[in-house]
């Protein structure tokens, strides 16, 4: 069994982007040399996410729009309530609502690695869902097999 | 360690329909031979999910019923504005709604196999959500263990 | 290849709960002995989910006050209609809101295990989500590398 583990490093420039690191996993899995297995793609980050879906510039718009509309910016959030929480960082955002949207989305997906790649739908693609940028972020992919 | 992969191919018939694959999926693992190890069950389409829960019918209302309230489908979605859209398939439909719903469920469930079986609690079924049917569509299931 | 499984009992004690699995998750790594590979927590619960994020305590009024937005417990839920539904269990509840909660936030996430540790950003925690409590729940760690 062979394991193998990337990093990715991302720049990301506004409060909500959808990046697309189809081909920075699809690299991971040529360079880790297993044909059969399975990938795990990681958020370590806790107002950003990784999803699945269509690449297509209007649909990026919908799943912004969306998620504003389920959890919007302008209510209160008790995590942004700093005059009464605690061990607060001198760079501290108000970021409640990007905690929320992350907690709903999902920090990991599991994929299938055959025949040398990642298997996807046609239509699919890998994304870091930024919900609160712009900051350096990372992600990372596992990947397991022979 | 031993890998096995299995296509589930599937018929939907209504817009919204959950495919209980529970038997399929736990047959894999009888085929697979494998006894312990992981079991990653996978959705490669853009509008749809894989998820667990309660196959309970009336239960499965409440699951339509949420996610069209949550994700109206009479509300506007920029994907479905095929007068501005690029590269639009003779066959689109107007779907903005379901690969919303599919980026908030997600496209991954990874389970854990144990004496050849997969570990579920007594109520919980895998499903296939289909959120834009009826259509022929695809899960797949990785097994990976010993 | 080793493979580990871990088995969390977990005691809630309101609807509502995050119970924090970080601690629990990362001994079973070290009790595995595996370096190098994944942790997949799962939750067999169809009323609680698998999330990771900040364990921050005001944060947990927003994680829940959220979800009680988009899925009241105060709406008509078709699984709580008594009158209609067949097999019902006799200590069953009307948490068909907890239900969808679970549906919508998922059971499973996957980690990776790098240097006998699991590899989580330095904000992030892993939670088990009790939707339905109080009641004796369980989680499961499957750690599978080298």
């Amino acid at each position: 069994m062979k394991t193998y583990l990337k990093k990715i490093n991302l720049e990301t420039k506004k409060q909500f982007e959808i990046v697309d690191i189809t081909v920075t996993v699809q690299a991971a899995v040529i360079e880790s040399g297993i044909k059969t297995g399975i990938a795990v793609v990681f958020c370590p980050h806790t107002t950003a996410a990784i999803r699945l879906n269509h690449n297509e510039p209007l649909l990026m718009q919908d799943f912004m729009k969306s998620l504003y509309r389920l959890l919007p910016i302008d209510i209160s959030y008790s995590h942004d309530l700093f005059e009464v929480r605690q061990n607060i960082a001198p760079n501290e955002r108000s970021n409640g609502h990007a905690h929320v949207k992350s907690f709903l989305l999902g920090s990991s997906e599991s994929l299938i690695v055959e025949q040398g790649a990642v298997l996807l739908g046609s239509k699919q693609s890998i994304f870091f869902v930024e919900l609160d940028g712009g900051r350096s972020r990372e992600a990372y992919v596992r990947i397991m097999g022979e």
